[in-house]
């Protein structure tokens, strides 16, 4: 399985500037841009941050995935001489044509990233990363991130999930290019449900980008494409190893069938010519790789019968057929069946190969379906999911914000009337807290200028959305959460690739307590401001509603 | 509103060459293709069909697009040495070399697409494209035509509801790109609901290719990132059309707010100073495009009163004050304060420029919040829509496939145990009925070799879905829903810019009759069979139940 080699990284990038260009992103980006650059502001140092409100799918965690894009368009962040003239014909005729000179001329290279390493367990409200800037340009890039991050984010989240309902053995397949928000959209799906915990992709150019192992064999359309045994060509096959003369595989596989339906009291008027010449074409083609969806017409009746006569056939010449697909019906009623057939014809017709036949199953898998799945007897060893993987049917959409918190060195906040929609103010560093087992349990939201929390040492703070009730922790240990990936408009921390984050994913979701991991109702993952932190809050909100007395000042 | 313009083509032709590389497909598409290139059929003419099984949203209709796309991907349809190099990677060792040769000399020469047009209304199971070719290479387009008009339909379809639950005259604003799957999903988003009837896109890069209408000016960031009122740089602003000395716009607007603080007894110690300094700014850069968001701290205590005396402001120095944005809370009840005062104010200081003032809202909006929000007495004249828009909430996939039908004249068909799964078999063409008033009321699919329905003659059929219960109609006209577009690997139809689909989705749901049209429990609109294709489909499912006496024969 071969990614595209050296080349990879340089295409990748170019790839993510020709997906992201700077503009796409809303106009407002542009307007506040420019009236920050009249009010002579566009300078100031200001600091955003990227979070999200609430764990996706119901659950107690989400997985961060996206940042790799997010490096890779911060270090090529800038406009042609065709996006600038674009913008002139949409932006008010007021604006200052020297705008558009400071446009063409803006690049990343005031702007620093600090951020969650990417594949790590977060949490809702917890700020993932941290970018810092001058005031237009941090701005600038708020959609693009949240854009790559978001979907990322989901779909990683949506796959671990999928993952831990499979439990850690079965494979994980994703097949959902064709019900993605379009092409894009199903090489980010196929990428981040990889990270998440997929083992196999359907999709080549995934493969062929990120280097994620490709499966897949065949559809029912190649299945009713042949109705009749004529139309297998060539009729013969050479045995793996021994004999150099062709053998006629369509004389063996009837006699095979005869017997197989002898065994099973299957009725030969009822099964497929059409489908067993499809599965002979490819066994012919693929003799090594035989594994034919075998529901085109009925399972039982025609599907099962003409794979294990097909199968006997290929092992009589000493290859090896690999199993079979079912795309419709009970899968696991279906898997137990196919098993018990297979292990039928292993011992009466002595083929240890139908020992380690694998059973795939594909029919609109969804969480739910994956659980019950994974909670009767089946004998299905690798499960295919598309639609509801790639779509994040239950929620599409992870609702990432990216929200100022610090300009010019003083900290800002909104204050809405929806308390869901305040923001918390202020440069920040993130510790997680871990208990005696290794386990997290808090992740702490500190000011940037305060010492970190230390192990072993009790510790007061006020868990988020709680208002005002303190709590005090003793951390077993303490890890800072972020770390500092680009450094005015340098990357600074090794890029991962899909195969490293994915691993991340799994180590991350290990140290997770089960409660929290649980896919319904989980217990709920503590986050909580630091004292300092809170008082700033509460200092704010207070200054806030006796604020001024500007209007009468003057 | 200029769009890129003169290369806009080649280059969108370009940029789904790169969105949709050849290998942008399933695994199987290839393994297939070998298959079949093996035992000699890759040449055997072949049709396949597209449609999708269930109308989207629990709703009567959807709206067909993404044939454009398509369009530019089959012309462009071609593997490069890169490809099949990556290919040779993936596919079994048993792989035949001469296959790749035969890969790297494809195209699309001998392809044939006919296609209903881009922005008609479609209804579940009527093919909406017929791909006719040689086996091997119709095979290998599956997946991205289904990628390509899958999510264009799908959300095209849901703007196309927006729509109608907005009612004709409201604007909409599409401004999804941060909630899509990833950056292309996000285009494809803006693209395809200003088809399905939004007027404006917050996307820049969706106005700079497609040429859609931007709109934009400030997020709660811009606001909160001000403090005081000194930040405002600078202070002074030139009357439109008078007197050129600079005015102090800050005493000005101070004067305005202690006048409008008396008219609607507000408290200027609630007035955020940091707020008005934003208000300010902006309107100093932008005098004729003064729209700002009003909730960043409170409404009615705050955003109101300082936009009031920022607008009052402008219009004493002639220009022209927009509006404002509303983005949480009862977005009904807050635009009829809001109206109420701008009409006090008009009335009270004179200024009839208060009488135009836009209020757009953006909060979460659904459907189903759009259908509420049109009910209620509500002020609100542009509605942004993001998240449920572009993910399509309610159903994030349409679920088209894709279907054999044909091979070398003889007509094909799965069937199923699943009555659901099952084909109808043959090369088709599909006429839609419309009764005196000229809405259409049965699409009807016939064997393409059929003498088309007549206008004013009755005619039997078989509704879709029902079995063998026959039903008689008169058609008052007959229209011929599909049209080859691409011929023997040629465009030769002419490709429809946005607008012209847009025009086009709309004039097609006019002539749809109401009841269609209903949001929930919408009547079912009639697809049936022509008796000739009942007869085959009877005659197929008769003989694939007494087929074979093959296995008996030799």
């Amino acid at each position: 399985m071969a990614a595209a080699s050296s080349d990879t990284r340089a295409a990748m990038e170019r790839s993510v500037r020709e997906r992201v260009p700077p503009l796409l992103t809303d106009l407002y980006q542009f307007t506040m841009a420019y009236a920050y650059w009249r009010t002579g502001r566009h300078q100031e140092p200001a600091v955003f941050e990227l979070f999200f409100r609430d764990n996706p799918f119901g659950g107690g965690f989400s997985l961060f995935a996206g940042l790799h894009d997010c490096l890779l368009f911060l270090r090529t962040f800038r406009f042609t001489d065709e996006d600038v003239e674009f913008l002139r014909s949409v932006l008010p005729p007021a604006t200052d044509p020297a705008f558009f000179q400071f446009l063409r001329g803006l690049d990343c290279s005031g702007v620093t990233l600090r951020s969650v390493p990417e594949g790590s367990v977060v949490f809702a409200r917890v700020p993932l990363m941290e970018v810092s800037g001058p005031l237009a340009v941090v701005q600038l890039l708020e959609t693009s991130l949240l854009c790559l991050v978001n979907y990322a984010s989901l779909v990683c989240s949506n796959a671990g999930r999928f993952r831990l309902a499979a439990g850690p053995r079965r494979k994980l397949l994703e097949m959902g290019l064709r019900r993605a928000q379009g092409p894009d959209g199903g090489l980010t799906a196929s990428r981040y449900t990889h990270v998440g915990g997929f083992d196999l992709t359907s999709n080549v150019q995934a493969g062929f980008l990120y280097g994620i192992p490709v499966a897949g064999t065949m559809a029912h359309s190649y299945v009713t494409s042949f109705s009749s045994l004529e139309e297998v060509r060539p009729q013969t096959l050479v045995a793996r190893n021994g004999d150099p003369d062709p053998v006629d595989v369509i004389s063996l596989t009837k006699g095979w069938l005869r017997r197989v339906c002898e065994l099973l009291g299957g009725e030969p008027g009822k099964i497929s010519e059409g489908e067993l010449a499809a599965f002979l074409s490819y066994a012919i083609a693929y003799p090594q790789n035989f594994l034919p969806v075998i529901d085109s017409y009925s399972v039982g009746r025609s599907g099962l019968l003409n794979f294990c006569a097909v199968a006997l056939a290929l092992c009589e010449l000493d290859y090896r057929p690999v199993g079979v697909r079912l795309d419709s019906g009970d899968l696991c009623r279906q898997s137990v069946d196919v098993r018990r057939v297979f292990r039928l014809c292993s011992e009466h017709f002595s083929v240890s190969a139908f020992d380690s036949l694998i059973i795939v199953g594909t029919n609109n898998i969804t969480e739910q379906s994956m659980v019950e799945l994974n909670k009767k007897e089946n004998e299905i060893d690798v499960v295919g999911v598309g639609t509801h993987l790639v779509t994040c049917t239950r929620q599409p959409s992870l609702g990432c914000v990216y929200k100022l918190v610090e300009v010019r060195g003083r900290p800002r906040m909104k204050i809405s009337e929806d308390p869901e929609k305040s923001t918390v103010p202020g440069r920040k560093a993130v510790y997680r807290l871990l208990d005696a087992e290794g386990h997290p349990f808090l992740d702490l939201v500190c000011l940037a200028v305060e010492s970190p929390p230390e192990a072993g040492v009790s510790l007061s703070c006020y868990p988020l959305m709680c208002d005002d009730s303190r709590l005090s922790v003793i951390p077993a240990q303490v890890t800072c959460l972020r770390q500092e990936v680009f450094t005015k408009g340098r990357v600074t921390h090794p890029l991962s690739s899909a195969a490293e984050t994915r691993v991340k994913v799994q180590t991350s979701l290990q140290t997770l307590h089960p409660r929290h991991k649980r896919l319904q109702e989980p217990d709920s993952y503590g986050v909580a401001l630091s004292e300092e932190l809170h008082h700033l809050l509460t200092e704010i909100r207070k200054g806030s509603s006796n604020n001024s007395s500007f209007l009468l000042a003057n």
